[in-house]
């Protein structure tokens, strides 16, 4: 491959400004009246369970012990039916994973920074892919990390080259970060020869795997490919083996309201995540634990098969838009789920000029790539994410951002 | 004052286990048909507003608007109008905040864990009483400062001493953390005078202060004194100016289950905490804390009321009955809130072997005080709460105890 760019510990620091500043530049956006917008990545609220939420929270508070029971600490690890319901979802997809193998997370954001608090020490190395989820980045940063991007489809660096730069800086591997499926920003997917390529790497550096796996169910085309962590298990013969650390949210499938995610693990390494719970917020709210039970064990496998459906619609009029509208020279990626396309504009064109133009002239709100390159590449590429607008504002918002170009 | 223990950070170390596995014991305790339990620190349910709660989620949820915000992601300082309800609630206790200078979080121990997080480079030094809050310490621990108990009330070692030994150990004094009000384990209160020292030492020290206001609100005797932020306001002439931050929580007067707690400090430093937040879980579940702002607009005097006379009723049975069977040589503190009385038994009575006798002979459980002295001391003291058994299992409880010393 080509060198890697490293991501210095200062990039790092740059980059958690920019995220806030920018996220609250967005949120002023979308309040334009009128606004088109691909700039969120957060789930269409016309899927929440609204309904079933409100029936759940009732039954929680329904009689005296159980609201006694609903409303009270609870333990760090989590609801036991919640992680058992949890357990058997994994199992469904290749990975045996019992109660003791799942800790319950205020959604897989908390899992990613308290991986971040168990497993590096300032200076150790972090591979990941660039560009990659901002929010994973701005949560391992608070622990000194550098990060180095590796490409696992396209050949790596050697085992031996990626230790000694590691070690040259101070530390060592600890883990890579990947999002396997439909990742943020770019709506991309790894091949089931890359997913293999990425395990080699690990298990030749004695390196964890973080498999964030926050879209991983919003397939809506193509052959599902095994989890990392099932990949993993498979060849290791046992999740107490592995070394592959699972997060999954019921963000995207059920609601982000209530922050509810899981960690899915060996249990030493659950042991160790749970002393970080206890030492931080104690436990996720145990009330939107139980409801979360209910909703998922009542509707899990329905509101996947909708949000499918949903989001597969809205991704079609994108792709369908840009073939009818775009000019030459521009190119974009075409998921298989998830909430993301990814357009690279021709050379030269800089996606945060075109904000703003949009914003300006055609009220269209997009992300510009650059924010999630920070060494400074991927200026002509911008972030379009399909799962807000409706298919005809898709369209609309589609024909009027080519309208500039 | 005499040489002040140093609790060393593999003191720290020890303890997060001590705890982990402590609680486990103290819950297998809790399981045992008949046991009288003053183990646990946790609110009486029989307080829990659970008709409030239910009515505020079906409000939450009531239409496809409401939902779809209370389903979302929201921002990581919180809910708006939260946050001015507690600027409100702040200001009637001397402390003139407005929402930004709120940020909400999940429980006051979240708050722990993220000042930790923003304060504490490795070798700094933390001031503390002995003993103190097991689990603040479990927060800090994580990023590695050493800790050194003061005395305010009864003079300290002085500022410059302070300073040398933190520079000698590789960092300097960062913060004081102190329960002022009704001190989990030990139900004390810092006197006004102890709280000016203890601001004038941190002053000199160029140090925060971190205030635990766990308790505050349960007062049911003696005269409120200010909080520490509304003395340190009152001399600086402004919450921006004041070195205080206060961690407020709905879990001791609402219910610990919605995870619900604040921060309440200088804008600057909300600016900083509101960035450890977004990468950590992004926000506190925003379904609980627009139920939780309802409870409270509503309910929060009265919930506090109901509270203050519900504990003050147990307290005083517990204190009745200590009198009453307590042998000569055993010596308690008589709080004026919260939910613990601290008991010192004769010097070489251990409290922990009693914990094993009285389990096994009369099936009442405590917890030992020395877990909550890292550096040895107070094997003859044990914590009493009596949040939780009712004002006659209370008197049965200490009959039963007293008849083993």
């Amino acid at each position: 491959m080509t060198a890697a760019p490293a991501f210095e510990p200062a990039f790092a620091r740059r980059m958690d400004r920019m995220k806030a500043s920018e996220i609250r530049e967005l949120l002023k956006l979308l309040e334009r009246p009128g606004v088109i917008s691909f700039a969120g990545g957060i789930p269409d609220p016309k899927l929440f369970p609204a309904e079933a939420a409100a029936e759940a929270y009732r039954e929680a508070l329904a009689n005296p012990a159980a609201a006694a029971a609903a409303l009270q600490y609870s333990v760090s690890e989590g609801y036991l039916p919640l992680r058992a319901w949890i357990g058997a979802h994994m199992a469904e997809q290749g990975v045996p994973a019992d109660p003791d193998n799942i800790m319950i997370t205020a959604g897989s954001q908390q899992g990613l920074d308290f991986l971040g608090k168990l497993l590096i020490n300032p200076r150790d190395t972090v591979l990941t892919l660039a560009p990659t989820y901002l929010g994973a980045l701005q949560a391992f940063s608070a622990y000194e990390p550098r990060y180095e991007s590796i490409r696992p489809a396209d050949g790596n660096r050697t085992p031996e080259a990626l230790r000694q730069s590691a070690a040259a800086a101070g530390g060592r591997v600890k883990f890579a970060y990947f999002v396997p499926d439909f990742a943020n920003p770019t709506g991309e997917t790894l091949s089931l020869e890359a997913r293999q390529n990425l395990l080699d790497l690990a298990r030749e550096l004695e390196a964890s795997v973080v498999e964030d796996a926050a879209y991983r169910a919003l397939r809506f085309s193509g052959e599902p490919l095994p989890s990392l962590q099932a990949l993993d298990v498979a060849a290791t013969g046992s999740l107490e083996a592995s070394r592959v650390v699972y997060l999954g949210t019921f963000s995207k499938t059920v609601a982000p309201g209530l922050r509810v995610g899981w960690v899915c693990a060996s249990k030493a390494m659950i042991a160790k995540l749970v002393l970080i719970t206890q030492a931080s917020e104690l436990n996720v709210s145990i009330i939107n634990q139980i409801v979360m039970q209910r909703i998922a064990s009542r509707l899990h496998g329905d509101l996947i098969e909708r949000a499918r459906e949903h989001y597969r619609l809205k991704r079609d009029a994108l792709l369908a838009a840009l073939a009818a509208h775009m000019p030459a020279g521009v190119s974009w990626t075409r998921p298989e789920g998830g909430l993301f396309v990814w357009v690279t504009l021709p050379e030269g064109v800089d996606g945060a000029a075109l904000l703003a133009r949009s914003v300006e002239e055609v009220n269209v709100a997009f992300v510009p790539g650059g924010a999630f390159h920070p060494d400074g590449g991927g200026a002509n590429t911008i972030r379009l994410s399909y799962s807000l607008p409706s298919p005809e504002a898709i369209r609309e918002g589609v024909r009027r951002l080519a309208s500039l170009l």
